[in-house]
């Protein structure tokens, strides 16, 4: 029915499904620092505690609190930076 | 890492983690209607889209839509429904 994914160990598990938003996975990280790649553009929403960013090409980080979002462009990297378990949800664009 | 849980024949599956604001599952439903039972207070937020909730001992459903949350009483039973796939949060209290 649904298909569960999990990456780096499974310290960061998602769960496909079709929102009334569109394609979106929800799911969670393990406290830690990632790099993702993108296939489509991304919107990821905090859904509790807090996630810190680094966007392609830049140097600083920035954070985003529970129901907080932030949209990554199509085809880069990016980092990411949380410091206990963070449920999220990502939309494809 | 994290523990994944199937419900209802793989219609509603979720995932447990420790947030910043304590124990928690992430997870999504599928389309359809639902009896849960809690063994805790839980409180239930709405990732995305809506879902529609019968409260114990309560005849009228009442819809939450994104980012809005409900709180249901330990060792209860509730209902819910959805139209679609629908992610949601749920502490544990």
């Amino acid at each position: 029915m649904f298909k569960t994914n999990q990456y780096f160990d499974g310290t960061v598990v998602s769960i496909g499904l079709e929102s009334n938003e569109g394609t979106a996975t929800v799911g969670v990280m393990a406290a830690g620092e990632y790099e993702f790649g993108t296939d489509t553009v991304e919107i990821m929403t905090v859904v509790s505690g807090q996630l810190t960013i680094q966007q392609p090409g830049e140097t600083e980080w920035k954070t985003y609190t529970k129901f907080e979002s932030f949209e990554v462009a199509k085809g880069v990297k990016f980092k990411v930076k949380c410091e206990q378990d963070t449920p999220y949800l990502c939309l494809y664009k």
